[in-house]
């Protein structure tokens, strides 16, 4: 251990409207010591993702708000530097939610054991992780997909859409996915495979895409962004379509929320059904969705990719980038080496 | 017969905004005559109802646009005046799709007898009909009710309305309905028994009325209307609840459509399901629920009111007094005595 002091990130202030640098802080202190029964983690790798946007407002959510002054929380990969817990051996690889920081102590509960063997830690952030378990429940068990629909994913370029885009495409289904440059939608096409891919920046030109790439309208609409992509597709969707609320990313940073879409009236017409989800509800899924997963990743049906921020005090600049749409595939920030 | 004439209403041109008596055209001719394996009937009843309203534009919806120069039509209840049909006798009362008109013929499909000793004949364009099937399918099916839950019902006066507030009691729910008058509150609260009931015009006060009637929040929310109410509603869902989507009254008129609602993101916060649908793809209910009703009725369970229009030539006023209100329970034109 070259590092005799512990850095974190804590959250300086509520942010309003887009978050900024001023709203975090990196406080440095002592490294934690693993006490009886407890495991000290070196950290790795973290995660960054639009849903810890939520938890710096003081609101009644899914999940509890951040507390100004104290360390932020998240998905992150470790390894053991000092055990005092039989579960574990200094060497493993563990995820837990400790991320925006150097080293953490755990008793190990809610602490996963990861295989390094299997992928690089870094993807159980991501395509074997929270991230590929959402896109894995919501298209099949919320969206209720059946093999060759037609699917239309926004945000399709992140790390959930990019997920979401090629398990359709293993159901056999038409994928057709938004994104916002030029990088992306080559991307989506080239490696994701899907059949069609617009640029949703052009406005005035969502719905005419949209008709373009799902002439026969959308079945699925697996929704990560909101505003007026929502608008534009519910006029798409084709009877018991199905719109998969996994985010409204668009809308995270409204200082006063944004109106909603005018053609709910679509709801009735087309008896669409539009349902909102959270992973966390969704845990007893992860068995059959690590399976299916790692076997589609063994039979080279799902590429992905990461974009990289080094060092954790690039951290709060990897989260705004979030919303900046400055991710192809999943956000990380490395940590450490090793 | 002692009219020599045949009554019809056509439309004369398509609305914009709130329809008025110069999108209808009442024209005589002569009364059809009954061809071979025909009926002639000659309506008692007919029905106006919210969604034909969507009939009078001319676009993709789920049931084919009304065209200008041709008669109107509707549920209406009839007797029968000639038969060359072995299905049915004269006298027979008849409900079929028929409305806005005193006499037509048909070969019988489609076409129902009804049995004036259950019920007035006219209760079959309601608590017995279209209304009423609506209102179970919607609440049981599609909301997915369970005993004891909370339920709000906006439009609560309204045909389908008052018959889910009723039926949701049935289930040993709590029960709020919104309401636009002091009359429909009273009825509401004494006779349909729901458990609290508030005015929607007061539009500041309707977030804190939903509190007020429901503290604990709402599990299904059968939404007739849309609007303020629909974005007050969703502040106040709880986990996993649902929201019906079965009218929104509020913007049929609207020559633009108004923006939905702004807190759509409570979807994903409280992982909630909205779902459109119509009572036509609910038909396999439709035996379940003649006989679930009958007995409620038979027991003194369900209450009904109708608000009841004198005239064929008064159709059209009838028509445009759902949009503003006019009607407590089922809106109904009578046409003949007998």
């Amino acid at each position: 251990m070259s590092q005799l002091v512990n850095r974190e990130i804590r959250l300086r202030s509520r942010p309003e409207g887009m978050p900024s640098a001023e709203n975090f802080e990196l406080v440095e202190g002592p490294v934690p010591e693993a006490g009886a029964g407890e495991i000290l983690v070196r950290n790795l790798w973290m995660s960054v993702d639009p849903y810890m946007r939520g938890r710096m407002v003081q609101r009644r959510s899914y999940v509890q708000a951040f507390e100004v002054g104290k360390v932020l929380e998240g998905g992150s990969i470790g390894v053991v530097v000092d055990s005092k817990n039989e579960r574990f051996a200094v060497g493993d690889h563990v995820l837990g939610m400790h991320g925006w920081r150097d080293y953490w102590t755990s008793d190990g509960r809610g602490i996963g054991k990861v295989n390094p063997k299997l992928a690089p830690v870094q993807a159980y952030l991501g395509v074997l992780g929270m991230p590929g378990l959402t896109a894995y429940a919501g298209l099949l068990k919320v969206g209720d997909l059946k093999d060759g629909e037609n699917v239309f994913v926004s945000g399709a370029a992140g790390a959930v859409g990019s997920l979401v885009c090629q398990i359709a495409k293993i159901k056999g289904c038409r994928v057709m996915g938004s994104a916002g440059s030029d990088d992306k939608l080559n991307w989506l096409r080239e490696e994701a495979g899907v059949d069609y891919a617009f640029n949703y920046k052009n406005a005035k030109e969502i719905s005419a895409q949209m008709g373009k790439g799902l002439p026969e309208g959308i079945d699925v609409y697996f929704e990560n962004v909101g505003g007026p992509q929502l608008e534009a597709a519910l006029l798409h969707m084709r009877d018991f379509g199905r719109v998969v609320v996994c985010g409204l990313i668009s809308q995270y940073n409204d200082a006063r929320p944004e109106p909603g879409p005018s053609t709910l009236g679509m709801v009735i017409m087309r008896r669409l059904r539009i349902q909102g989800f959270i992973v966390t509800d969704h845990a007893d899924l992860r068995e059959r969705f690590l399976s299916d997963m790692a076997g589609w990743i063994a039979a080279g049906k799902i590429h992905w990719k990461e974009t990289v921020f080094e060092g954790l005090e690039r951290a709060p600049e990897a989260f705004i980038g979030l919303f900046r749409g400055d991710n192809l595939g999943k956000m990380l920030v490395r940590i450490a080496e090793k």
